[in-house]
């Protein structure tokens, strides 16, 4: 973190205000793990560790795309902007904890499809009126959610109903897998050329220093790495402090991960919708599902399988299937409208709320 | 209802048959109740009284709202418009008669979705064409209802599969209902500021002779009154004139209370339409069911609980969630093409008839 | 097939091709057949033959609708157009294979949903960028399969969850069939009148030599019986060769027999879709799967009760009616639209594939 002092120009604000926390964040989980303080604390600190370092990574790679141009921008970022998440799934398929893996995944979906969405029309909504959402670009994104929320779907009905298909849950839920991955590859070169996917922008960066590529690069490694570590912590912490505080499982995955996990990229896109930037915000707020159902889901299948963790297949709860699909079909008919009112932003919320009690009881 | 002969001016031709017409209902349903005559009979002319006394209700609300302006008619009417069909399942449900309460909400639901929507549709087709629908404004509606069709089923889908939060089903249902009430509030501004989305229109009043005060309130308080009796024994002759005319109680509900309760309200909608009033007609249409869902349906369940009635939990059969699912959805897609044609309607009629033969066997 | 060598001016070329290949599949299938040669021979010649006899019975149809005009070439098409498809289905169930008819039933209309469809959405799209559909037809048929698949899944989940209705399920398919075709016949005029729904347009012809009335009849008479006699074949050499290939029956229902019944119109809409005539690929790809759902479907549980065969009820298995929902679902969303590209035409092949895996394991 030294970086902080050698070069001060090239930080604004902000990114000082990060750095200074999440060494603070991390200085204090590493103790909590180390020392075995409580683990709600140790749970909380690195929950913020990990959410800042997420942070630091994306502004790492928003640096580095400053220079690559906007296209590799949206590649590093599809392939980093992750980076956290695939760590805690991983630490967490380690050390067994599959059901939290999954529904911290279909959490991570529904957060930013209903709770982040909502807010952001909502705040959006009450500051500047009806919002238009940019609507070829976001109906491609709507239509692929749409889609990968399906397939996920199917290996789920095929086990519950016991098909012939139920026994080879494994080579299905890899064969989807691969198939999801391929459409991403597909996706990754249209959401290049149109820019504007990607979380990062011009305009945003135009007007800030720019960072010399050893620091941005050195940054990206070094909060990679220790993202890394954190998560470990993070995991080893979650289900006895899920225990002090009387929290299920499933709702530990569904909310409380997923809303850690996702923190930063969920203040960003409301703070745009909030600026009038909706068509922007409405972008990055889908993309990063999108993501997770494309990329981060099918990667850990295939990752499960080869590296020999507690193996995790694309087979979810009913409860969790069928939140998944109220949430995207929700999304896709207020997607379609093509506007976003600060109501249809509290529908979401509130559809989200009884998701999450859905899943309280433990 | 002696009002009638002291300001004879006051009311148009169709209050004065209204007038007649419920005063005799009334008078026939009260001797079949109290002579204990034929339930068949006794059931047709309470449901007349009933349907009769609901149009009372609603002039006297238009007749005040015209006073108050558009925004106090719509708050009215959101409270009384569905009184009569509170009064039903309160008492159905002080009879224990639960499931036909539920068959009557999700019922009302599908009657106005698809049977009177599929009707209004037809109508207006044939005579005009192709008919546009109002955008915004009914899209926000239709988003609505989807939502409230999802939170009804969330309960549901819970009690089916039997997740840990299905053994509190009663508390679950009633966050689930606060939820959707808070949502009606916020959604009341909305519709009284938009002054269209309510039953009233001043164009259909201003040519009207208007009512004086005292009229109104007097009407409107006997009307309400007279309609907790007459509900009473729609609701005594209902389960014996069922059994004389061999139709299920899921029938019963879904499709003879439902059409029954919202009888005067449907006419309105088909006969807007016939008028190429096809934008008020879809609205009309379309915010009864919301109503049912945002506010009926959630006090409903509040009110059993915290009265000690039978318990309304939002626990529904598995073919009621499927159909209300597969209503509100054709639904959807039908109103955000915009247009509505004559196939269209026949479509939804169509679905409507099918889902009525599913629960025609008891 | 004589008519080839009399009037060689009135055929173009591909029809000559079509011909002399429709005769040599017929003479190898039937050598197959009566000889009881290797049943995966048997099976391909018949197949190819009823491909062939499909698009020589779709030519005479396009020529004498070139002479009734085109109003009267759709009600032929109607009729006509699916003959093959008929043909296959009854003997199938004379033969008792009740389950492969309902997978080849739901596996045409998901093969023109998913595979066809995205195929000339990604032909199209990769050649002329994004294409624009056809808003209005498209739409309605879009609303009309939406509300068929919804029809047909209502005895399904009547009869998976034991309603009062399941006993019941010969009555209810029957009264759901009639509601279909009723509404088929609504479309018809409809359909007509707008022209460019069936699958003849005026523009493909006029620049075609036109064949003698006799020719058409009678090649419409003879590719018509003979279509009989080789789905019979077809039928037939099913079983034992799916047997010697070990592909299971539903996976040779929903994707082989499938892709051969409606191997013809497919490679029509794709060529359409290549050349740029994407709204008018678009009604051609649609039309046929509505056509299954409203017209085969229905007419095939008549026929199967009236005449005493294998009865065909509309319970599909879940899987099936899961598969469907998933297609019409987002075929429905990506035609609202409005426009199409090769990304969406890739996510629809996609979830094509995966549907197919699911039903792989026999």
């Amino acid at each position: 973190m030294a970086e902080n002092k050698v070069q001060p120009k090239v930080f604004i604000k902000s990114d000082i205000i990060i750095l200074i926390a999440a060494a603070l964040a991390i200085i204090f989980a590493g103790l909590a793990y180390y020392l075995k303080l409580n683990s709600v604390l140790a749970f909380l600190t690195s929950a913020f560790a990990v959410a800042l370092l997420a942070s630091l990574v994306g502004r790492s790679v928003e640096q580095l795309g400053d220079r690559f141009g906007p296209g590799a921008t949206g590649v590093l970022q599809s392939g980093l902007g992750n980076l956290p998440e695939l760590f805690i799934s991983i630490f967490a398929l380690k050390a067994g904890l599959v059901a939290v893996v999954k529904a911290a995944l279909v959490g991570s979906i529904l957060s930013n499809l209903l709770l982040v969405l909502g807010l952001s029309f909502f705040v959006g909504g009450l500051k500047h009126g009806t919002q238009k959402l940019g609507s070829d670009r976001a109906r491609t994104i709507v239509i692929l959610m749409l889609l990968s929320v399906m397939a996920l779907a199917l290996p789920s009905v095929a086990h519950w109903i016991h098909t012939p298909a139920a026994p080879h849950e494994k080579s299905f839920s890899l064969i989807v897998s691969i198939v999801l991955l391929l459409l991403f590859l597909l996706y990754l070169p249209a959401s290049l050329k149109r820019g504007k996917i990607g979380i990062n922008s011009d305009k945003n960066i135009a007007s800030e220093p720019r960072w010399p590529i050893w620091l941005a690069v050195g940054l990206l490694t070094i909060a990679s790495l220790l993202a890394a570590f954190v998560s470990d912590w993070f995991v080893t912490a979650l289900q006895p402090s899920m225990k002090a505080l009387n929290i299920s499982d499933a709702f530990a995955g569904l909310v409380i991960v997923a809303i850690a996990g996702n923190a930063i990229e969920n203040v960003v896109g409301i703070q745009l919708a909030a600026k009038n930037q909706s068509e922007y915000a409405f972008s990055v707020i889908l993309n990063s599902p999108l993501q997770i159902a494309l990329l981060l889901a099918p990667l850990l299948v295939i990752i499960s399988q080869v590296f020999g963790l507690s193996t995790l297949t694309l087979v979810f709860s009913p409860m969790l299937v069928t939140s998944l699909f109220v949430a995207i079909l929700l999304a896709a008919f207020i997607s379609f409208d093509g506007e976003s009112n600060w109501l249809e932003g509290a529908a979401l919320i509130a559809i989200y709320i009884i998701i999450a009690t859905a899943f309280w009881w433990g």
